[in-house]
């Protein structure tokens, strides 16, 4: 077994595309339920406008709830510095998640500026995060399709992802926003990546819209790629993608790794526990395989260190 | 773009689980729609005892019903001499198939023997379909995981495909029937395969019930395996293997390997809404991303932002 790590945006991704909009208890018990069940690395809200995502205008609230146990990191997007300022004026996170749109037409829908904009507001970024003692995770969104311009250009994603390693993130996240991205591209743009100077951790973010969300995962991690994002009970989309519709379940994407021997750390029956929970509270069907599923008849699990795995 | 092959099982193993058994005249619609989307094989029916699969029961009035353009090649399915008789009294088929288990408890509960009684008759089943003039396809069921003993020996499933080449078949594929397989299985296991002499071409046979499905697909193109099963609107399951949720979806398999640079030679969207028909016959939920998602944005999507801008 090899360690990955599994980032949970439910919290975020999940919740902020779904009409009922939860309590913020409901929030807070979300997220301590998915640390008990493993997971340690927490997207927990986005300090976005209110009137834009009411869905997520309890951000300050909810991170005043938490009561992360040491070893849990926990994240907040960005999308500018108002709401970096935001983030940081909680006191209660570790790092923050900005994104940089790969295309002008989504940054306008998303966050009403395009790619240049966003790029140009990035030192700032770095730099309020430097003097608040945070990391910053920099999202790359839609890098491999649009929904509004299609297809997007592999070069101008690596160009835009040159300009963001320049400013020294912590981490650099490829996002397939609307999920139409497929392996083979997946394989390609992290190739590409890997010229870059000075490249920081990667990081995966798939939506299972077309079906793909793991078999990308799959092929970031043959490219050395062991960071992805995933939400339990795969809830996620964006109210500013049309037909992004759900992201990679967090307990498909555990299993898969683990059967193929890379342990994220997870006790996958407690997560799709989770992500039955919070859907039922939704009111919305899962989007798991594993929940639909249950366990696997006669299997151990923590047994399986390889065998045929290469 | 390369050539890569869907034989398409919607019509068998799509139907064959589903609690309202779709009339006669609609399954050669069924047929009739998916030759008209560009499937060229076609699993159309089961030849198995109309008592364990009542769904099944009208294969013989399925085959007579259909008129195949040529360059369509119609198969069906049979588990022992007596269902190939059936078949090849049809005087409708290209080609049979022939279901191995890997493991005797599911043999036992899907087909009422074991391994070594299925393959004890397999020189009798190529016979026939010699004296027939009928293709043989040989299906390795429960190949990466069965639902009554779980995990399943990688070696026993090569030494069982070894007895397998030995009667000449056809074609060879490995079925992960219960939708449990992670790509690092389906590499190692079409790898071990390649140690057997006189091996035929390989097909897959994947379920999605953990969400792995495409990632399986995507690993058995990586080691030259180029013929996949799959089913419009994501339709199917096995009567006797509890928990197999779901076919590769025909349409989001063909999306991806597309958009890899194989072309499976499918009307992508014509397959989508066949996939849509059938389900709405059936009255149960597409299983498919791409029916959900609608047609990859462009031009369309371009058009109308204006809502979302706001």
């Amino acid at each position: 077994m090899t360690g990955v790590e599994i980032v949970e945006v439910c919290p975020r991704d999940g919740l902020q595309n779904e009409k009922r909009v939860v309590p913020t208890d409901d929030k807070i018990e979300l997220v301590h339920r998915l640390i008990a069940a493993g997971a340690r690395r927490i997207e927990v809200a986005s300090f976005v406008h209110p009137r834009r995502v009411p869905q997520m205008a309890d951000a300050e609230a909810v991170v005043a709830g938490l009561r992360p146990p040491p070893g849990v990191r926990l994240t907040g997007l960005v999308l500018n510095a108002r709401g970096l300022e935001r983030a940081i004026a909680t006191g209660g996170l570790d790092e923050v998640n900005y994104v940089v749109p790969a295309t002008d037409a989504f940054g306008l829908a998303n966050q009403g500026r395009g790619t240049a904009d966003c790029l140009a507001e990035l030192p700032l970024i770095r730099k309020l995060c430097d003097e608040a003692g945070l990391d910053l995770t920099v999202t790359l969104a839609v890098a491999f399709g649009c929904p509004y311009t299609g297809d997007v250009s592999p070069p101008a994603v690596v160009e835009a992802a040159r300009r963001i390693v320049d400013v020294r993130p912590d981490e650099l996240a490829l996002a397939d926003t609307i999920g139409c991205a497929v392996p083979a591209e997946v394989t390609g743009l992290f190739r590409a990546l890997r010229t870059l100077p000075g490249l920081p951790p990667l990081r995966t973010h798939f939506h299972q819209t077309r079906m793909t969300a793991l078999a990308n995962v799959h092929a970031a991690q043959a490219e050395g790629v062991t960071r992805h994002d995933a939400s339990a009970g795969g809830l996620g989309g964006c109210p500013f993608a049309p037909g992004a519709e759900g992201n990679a379940a967090t307990e498909d994407v555990a299993w898969m790794l683990r059967r193929s021997g890379h342990d994220a750390g997870l006790d996958i029956d407690r997560i799709t526990e989770t992500g039955r929970w919070i859907c039922a509270l939704l009111g919305v069907p899962s989007r798991s395989g594993l929940a639909a599923a249950g366990p696997f008849p006669g299997a151990d699990l923590a047994r399986r260190d390889g065998g045929l795995s290469d």
